[in-house]
């Protein structure tokens, strides 16, 4: 009784203890070459009765969720609004489609992730349907299935509103994608993806089919070559070989996976030498990769594409479609920048700030807004009345120096450019010989800046530019009383005194393309490539480091070993 | 260069390679304190040309696969039939609930199973709709919702039929149960309510509820006190208080598990030290166990019982239903059973050897099936005839013995009763003092022998019961040959000779019944019973050691694992 009473004291214990307690409890009774789990789990985060400020911030996916783990400071009551209760991490979603990472692995709800956090952060599952920006409130809906009777429509006010609302896959309006094909952008759609595949191997296999039914079940066509598509098809592909053909040896013949581009390459993002290695490699594992091929229309039973080249139109069987073509705005979004009077762009606009314009108390970040540059044309005469402190009407290298930090911090492209053009510095641009004191008038100024303008991007909708936004945005709000006080950003060459933070920098870490057969892809910055197993390794180890907690970070490992020793599972649940 | 080769071709072998082998690599390479996953793969089936019967076999349960895994005579060509490509452990299946265990830990595709026997088994994912005994064919039908174009339905001849196609939830005819209530028999099942369960809390979280709308949604009924349904509502309470209140603070209050039994006490199947201390337990746990209650209606937002004692009749509002109250036969036995003329029973009717009633070449086994044991009383004249060798009209106590083990081969009843009585042997029941020689006449036989079939029972509808019979019924198949010319079976009483093989005999080996809090109830043949947290450890061990395979096992041991230090995900996937 004694041990029994003792244990069940114990295990009580045990269990009211946060996650650290418990691992080391854990670790220290698991012996050498166990797992070590360590959380770092915040204190309880304590209520200031000072008036805080209300943010309410619309999304759950890598902005909002960045943003929320950064926010530190309790100067503000935060509200979160998303349909969806967890954050998933999309990159490893074509691994989940066949089974080589469980779903449940990749995704983590965002109570576990905000509870860590230390501030006070509230989580409503809902969507938000309308944003009043004259009134600062948003308007919220759960979902119509939910017999709430009548009261699932609610409104939150705001002193903040940060919309990280994402994309969504975008159709182009080609008809039949909606009704016939897969998409790859949310956790669901990459389960049903993994069961459908299952389901066509198993039709597959019925006696009473002919050969030629089940060719067209086991055709898999994927659209689009960017990095979602290839790494479904190389994950396809590997499944299939590794796994499938086990299983169903008299149908492995019969599988034939399409990758239609539009474009002339796949991977167009990367550097030539990795799109080569790519469409080689499938090439050699008989994946079909048809370049320049558009599609027109997807039907039940067969997808019809365009050919450029030869404008000829080709109808290819499938048994499955998946549509990874890209991103478009949300209904919401759309409507929200029609309010703000922002049409014909792609995406809610922002400053550099990521303050939404027209507005000067909406932020939006991630894959739903997109930063409208201020080009260094557009200003340059207030930047050169600025600079010229004498208002000689010339600049001298001296005031000229004075304000080049603050010209490179506001207007990005120029830096770029001066690296793009091996330029040590701004003063380079002024084409003067190696002379002490340059002396450069208006016109000359402009002549010799009017280039860097050309080097203004986009940036890509990817979770890397998502999560640091996050980051970014959430260092401005915990710093916000600090920053208005002393402000330190740029110059505001059309206004008074300096902007209170630096804009948003985007530092490009560099991207992977996994290719199947534990080789991937990568490309870090300074055009540096890497091709092969041992980037494999290197995908492996960055992407265990970008988990966002450790639960799922020895969850992904864990399932890599799994597959590793056992193979795939085909169960089709 | 050398070395990515050497890795390519290393790593493609190794995944050529069988999963022992491959363990086999990796432990090698992993230190102690790794994991040690050894699989048994058999040698590869090899095709003879003799001619082979032809073993169709409905249905991927506990029955079917246990059959399935085996066989091991190559004399068969085996056709297997199922609507589910898997095998799922079902005990597990609350765990699964809650997220104690993920779904594809408790599942193993059938192909992975099938493929280690040995034996040449197909695969077909189809719903067998009608069975033709008299032309030996079974129809099959795909799924309705395939996109085949009319080819779902096929036919296959048979020369054995084997039935394991288990039962289904039974409604007994309550109105609102198939409409408004959740089941707890499949997988998709257990899923559908762990997603539900996450819902409920996130919709009673919506800022725009009031306090009795949070109450009601949070209030989950389950509805039968057996087994399942006490270790439903055991975890969801573990799931509640351990998870859950951290996640959702504010609501840990709100949250009320009822459960209703109609019968006079919870876990009636089992010992009643066993029941006492469940229901003490649950009072403990603030489970509100409701006893003598019998549900009449459910609807979309209360269920109403009958509380037998005072008959009033009860609204319970509810967020959510679970109905586990035990099984009924699925319509496609019901519609054979009619064809066969068993009308009025329960399930499929077959004799002792598995054998369908009314056919010699259809056996059932599992949920479907029920034996028709006969009974001593019915044969009594028979057997006094065929004991009495010397056709004398009385036997002595040397032609008693002689029949003694075939008769209790053949009656199992008597030997239940022998021991529930504390007879020593069959001998003790002639009641007849020391003599050296017993010499009974028919009417004393009678009398002896009258009571003996009041120990007649039904085996329950258990996994345990299942699997023994697939088994037996394995068994029975790989030695036909063999059993033919040399019967091992008891005399027949009825006929000439011996029957082929010996009756099915279940060995009862015990059940389980968790409790939540790390506790289990056991009970042990022999009355042996062990109540608390060290039988929770023999749950563990003895559930580890049942899984289908060494996947399965890692996994759920993992899961364990992965519970107790991170605790449940609650992502609503």
């Amino acid at each position: 009784m004694r041990w029994s009473s003792f244990y069940h004291t114990a295990s009580r214990v045990f269990n009211d203890c946060p996650s650290w307690a418990k691992t080391v409890v854990v670790c220290s009774v698991i012996s050498s070459g166990g797992l070590v789990a360590y959380c770092d789990a915040k204190p309880e985060y304590v209520n200031h009765e000072s008036k805080k400020k209300k943010v309410v911030v619309l999304g759950t996916g890598w902005a909002g969720t960045s943003f929320l783990k950064n926010m530190k400071s309790n100067s503000y009551d935060i509200h979160v609004v998303s349909p969806r209760n967890y954050f998933a991490f999309t990159p490893l979603l074509p691994s989940v489609t066949c089974g080589t990472v469980e779903a449940r692995s990749v995704v983590e709800p965002i109570r576990s992730i905000t509870r860590k956090s230390g501030v006070n952060i509230h989580f409503s599952e809902a969507e938000c349907y309308k944003i009043d920006n004259k009134n600062n409130k948003v308007y919220c809906r759960a979902s119509k299935d939910k017999k709430l009777g009548g009261q699932e429509d609610f409104s939150i006010d705001y002193d903040y509103l940060v919309i990280a609302m994402g994309g969504r896959s975008n159709t182009f309006n080609t008809p039949g994608v909606q009704e016939h094909a897969h998409f790859l952008k949310e956790v669901d759609e990459a389960l049903k993806i993994r069961h459908s595949v299952v389901d066509l191997f198993e039709r597959a296999s019925l006696p009473s089919l002919p050969v030629e039914e089940k060719k067209k079940l086991l055709s898999f066509v994927v659209v689009g070559g960017g990095p979602t598509g290839v790494e479904f098809a190389a994950e396809l592909h590997d499944f299939v070989l590794e796994d499938m053909a086990k299983l169903y040896p008299s149908l492995k013949d019969y599988v034939k996976i399409t990758l239609l581009e539009a474009g002339d390459h796949i991977l167009n993002m990367f550097d030539k030498r990795i799109t080569e290695f790519a469409e080689q490699k499938f090439a050699r594992d008989g994946i079909d990769v048809r370049l320049g091929s558009m599609v027109v229309k997807v039907g039940e039973n067969e997808i019809t594409a365009k050919e450029r080249a030869s404008g000829q139109v080709v109808s290819i069987p499938h048994g499955m479609v998946v549509w990874s073509t890209g991103i478009g705005a949300r209904p919401e979004v759309v409507e929200f920048m029609k309010q703000l009077g922002q049409v014909n762009r792609r995406a809610l606009v922002t400053d550099e700030w990521l303050r939404v314009e027209g507005s000067d108390n909406i932020y939006a970040l991630g894959d739903c807004a997109t930063i409208n540059q201020r080009r260094v044309m557009e200003d340059i005469a207030v930047i050169f009345s600025k600079a010229d402190k004498n208002n000689s009407g010339k600049l001298d290298l001296k005031e000229f120096k004075d304000v080049v930090g603050d010209i490179i911090e506001r207007y990005p492209q120029v830096d770029i450019y001066l690296k793009k053009n091996q330029m040590r510095d701004m003063a380079s641009l002024l084409k003067k010989s190696q002379e002490s004191n340059i002396i450069v008038d208006i016109e000359y100024f402009k002549e010799a800046l009017s280039k860097v303008d050309s080097q203004m991007k986009n940036l890509p909708a990817t979770a890397q530019v998502a999560a640091q936004q996050g980051v970014y945005l959430a260092d401005c709000f915990n710093r916000m009383e600090e920053c208005e006080k002393y402000p330190e950003g740029p110059l505001r060459f059309r206004g008074v005194g300096r902007h209170r933070f630096r804009p948003f920098r985007y530092r490009h870490l560099g991207q992977f393309a996994p290719l199947g057969g534990e080789q991937t892809a990568a490309q870090l910055p300074g055009d540096w490539i890497s091709i092969g197993h041992s980037t494999q390794w290197l995908w492996y180890s960055v992407y265990t480091s970008k988990q966002v907690s450790w639960r799922t970070r020895f969850l992904v490992v864990g399932d890599w070993g799994r597959r590793f020793i056992f193979g795939r599972d085909s169960s089709k649940i």
